[in-house]
């Protein structure tokens, strides 16, 4: 081990390998965990050639490899648990070229979600994958979790804004998959295969993200209801009336006064649950879908208020991304579930986890982007108290039952990594499980690359 | 191998397992190849436990399998080239669902695209990907070629609406990738890595599919050009000005007149060139973004009629989509090219294919998805014309190498099969060849999934 981080630091100079504890111990979590299980070594590749040298000189000396964005991930996607080296892609992170007539843009993996979407933003154009995080996400971690964002319901997922990847498998050879082109039928489906790969099947260095024309116009409603249950009906009814706002975003009481006591936003604290609701595009549709979900909204005695500046729109958001944050200071413990289901399910599924929470007698705050199907009902308890974290445990199997019942998911958009690894099964069974670690076997046979994620 | 027969006819009964040679030899060909190479067998089953039961039973005796749509791919990808058994999906065609309120359809592979798409039409809906051959092409063909259409240009193409796949690896295991939620991260993107997978990775027997409303207006354009160069500078500054047609087209004069000599529907023959282009969306959008293509386009010297009623809009669809047939009557030859670039580059390698037409003194028709960069220029010869057809082959590498110095690709809609697997390590290089074979190793150790396609 001693030569191999001396071989580092040559290449990569002192700055770039961490190899003391206190630092490697700060690659031991990520956002929603914290094994303290450390790596050996902490590596900041600065380009291309550095990073294909990092992963040869691992391999050669069969030293587990994890790699890492900002460490946001919310599944322990990026904990080190076989040790190893962890390859922090934060260095690599030039925006290679914006193309405004051809509507993409080439980026290194390290680059930040919002640094992106800001450059973009200059030229008119729009890369709407907009996680919570997207402050300090990285896009390849948006790739590798296929990340959602409050745009998810208009516009799609990470999934669908990924043109083209470049890649070092685990013996470090270099990997095209997909280009510049809108359509590429040039052998396998390598961008769609990395989407959602959690670090296991490749390290991916530079990415070509599909760029649309930005809205002309928008509009934002904050709707305040009495009955969180209304507040689903009119989301499933929005859907089913073929309209797609860009947003569609829930908070229940509990996240409502979470947010409130944190951020003093005036929002309305006797609410039973609020939708956020943005439509966007041409001014004319805008208008029309503006009138059409008002009206959806009031026969459900939702109460509409539209935002009437800027400012005021920038509050609404607020609300929304400081959710997690605020109901995390609430309890020692917060567990984030991700349960996504068909959208006309989401009331029958609200109801589900009101009657779990009751049954069970725990502190659930539900939020999340009720318009993709897509709740994240937030368990506030203390691992401490072992007798209630019996009770959160087999709320959270119900949970998924119940999700899965409705022809629903695990997870819409956190992935598996450690925390969902021994549900996968009940939800894709066997056959699946078989061919993914096939999948794995093939192009990582001695599990190198983020062993033991997923279950694999 | 005679036991292996009564097998199969025990089991899917004498009328689906075809073993004599003029029924077998219907199946040694597709669209683009006949290499008369007979498969041994060849089996339509119809349930999932048929299939199921077909793929062990060769799987455990060793006999390669190939699977079937409606054989309409352009790249050789059916043609049975180690023999084995020929799987046609086309009597698993059953429409499962359509979910007006989820926006979701569950369809089995070997449904028909056209009769999915009228399906959806009735309730108000639309699945957009239109392949030319969607009369009789299957929605599992399209997904393992990610078929593209007339309206990738706005929509995109098959990839961008399968959302969940069921299919069989070699071994018979049943396998599930994504589902009927908008958003689903539990384990590898499975649907992502099916599309565009040409049979080699497993076979499809069910499929959920993304559906989106149908846009309210459309107006259709039929634009001549007394030069194919100034039809190309339109393409170029329509996508530049950041406007998306459904449907950007292109034809020149000698598919016009190919088309017009048998079809007899009033094509301007002396044009240079015509762009078919569709505008569609909400009344206010079409008429605006109408406005602006149509200066646009006489901006750059074309002449814009506009289809008066949907007679006349058909007349302009028939002409695009009769194309490639009306070109395959006129030489004993017809070799159609997928090459596609960055849509800027449009002119450039339009001008390109004019030079390399000229140098070697050949006939190149070229129409195609211009608004996708994907033209296809077609070269119409005799085979046995040994002398012509070598130039004939001189001109197809220099139009790749074309497209690839403009950094774009082979094929962006056709696939590899067999026909472009010499070329793909000049688009991909050999790490990207190396990690296809490796995934293709992991899933299927044996090589018996459509053996030898794409190289592998
Ligand atoms: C406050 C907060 C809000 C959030 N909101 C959302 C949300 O709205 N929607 C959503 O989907 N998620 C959300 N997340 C989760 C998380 O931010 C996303 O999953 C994000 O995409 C992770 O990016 P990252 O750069 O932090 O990746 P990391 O956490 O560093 O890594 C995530 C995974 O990707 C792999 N990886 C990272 N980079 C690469 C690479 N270059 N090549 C190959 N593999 C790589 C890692 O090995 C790991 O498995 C939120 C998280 C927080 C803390
Ligand atoms: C006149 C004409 C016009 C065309 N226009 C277009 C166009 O506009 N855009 C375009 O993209 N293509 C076009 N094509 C090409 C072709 O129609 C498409 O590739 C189509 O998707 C093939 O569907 P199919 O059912 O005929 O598949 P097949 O030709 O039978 O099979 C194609 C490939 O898919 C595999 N396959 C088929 N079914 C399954 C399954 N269930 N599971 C796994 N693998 C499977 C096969 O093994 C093979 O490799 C055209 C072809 C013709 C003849």
């Amino acid at each position: 081990m001693k030569t191999v981080f001396k071989e580092l630091k040559r290449k990569l100079g002192e700055e770039n390998v961490l190899t003391n504890e206190a630092d490697r111990a700060l690659f031991s979590y990520d956002a929603a965990f914290g094994e303290k299980i450390l790596p050996d070594v902490v590596v900041f590749p600065k380009t291309k050639d550095e990073l294909g040298y990092v992963i040869r000189l691992m391999n050669e000396n069969n030293i587990p490899v994890v790699t890492r964005g900002a460490g946001t991930n919310l599944s322990g996607g990026t904990v080190p648990v076989a040790g190893g080296c962890v390859i922090v892609m934060t260095k690599m992170n030039k925006i290679l070229e914006i193309n405004e007539n051809d509507l993409y843009a080439v980026v290194e993996a390290g680059v930040v979600t919002k640094q992106l979407a800001d450059e973009v933003e200059k030229r008119g154009l729009f890369y709407p994958p907009d996680p919570g995080s997207m402050n300090i996400s990285t896009i390849g971690g948006n790739i590798a979790e296929n990340a959602g964002g409050l745009r998810g319901l208009k516009y799609g997922v990470t999934k669908d804004y990924v043109m083209g990847v470049r890649l070092f498998d685990i013996e470090g050879n270099d990997v095209k998959g997909g280009g510049k082109t809108v359509k590429l039928v040039t052998g396998f489906n390598i961008p769609g295969l990395m989407v959602g790969s959690e670090g296991l099947l490749g390290i991916i260095y530079e990415v070509v993200l599909k760029l649309v024309p930005k809205p002309k116009a928008a509009k934002s409603l904050l709707v305040e209801y009495d009955s969180i249950l209304d507040a689903c009906n009119t989301v499933s009814e929005i859907i089913a009336s073929k309209i797609l706002p860009s947003t569609l975003e829930l908070l229940d009481n509990f996240t409502i006064r979470a947010v409130e006591d944190s951020e003093k936003i005036d929002l309305p604290i006797n609410a039973d649950a609020l939708l956020l609701i943005e439509v966007d595009g041409h001014p004319a549709v805008v208008e029309d879908d503006y009138l059409l979900v008002k009206k959806i909204c009031e026969k459900n005695n939702g109460r509409v208020k539209v935002a009437a500046n800027s400012a005021e729109r920038d509050k609404l958001w607020t609300a929304r991304r400081k959710a997690l944050s605020c109901l995390a200071r609430l309890k020692p413990t917060l567990i984030l579930e991700d349960a996504t289901v068909p959208r006309s399910k989401i009331p029958e599924m609200m109801k589900a986890i009101q009657d779990i929470s009751k049954k069970y007698d725990i502190t659930i705050g539900t939020f999340g982007h009720a318009g993709d199907g897509n709740l994240h009902p937030t368990i506030l308890t203390d691992k401490r108290d072992k007798e209630e974290f019996q009770r959160v445990e087999k709320a959270i199997d119900e949970i998924f039952e119940k999700a899965i019942l409705l022809e629903g998911t695990l997870s819409g958009e956190h992935g598996v990594g450690l925390l969902k690894a021994k549900y996968m099964e009940m939800e894709v069974g066997k056959g699946t499980l078989n061919f993914m670690q096939k999948l794995k076997n093939g192009v990582d046979p001695n599990n190198m690359l983020n062993p033991h994620k997923m279950g694999l």
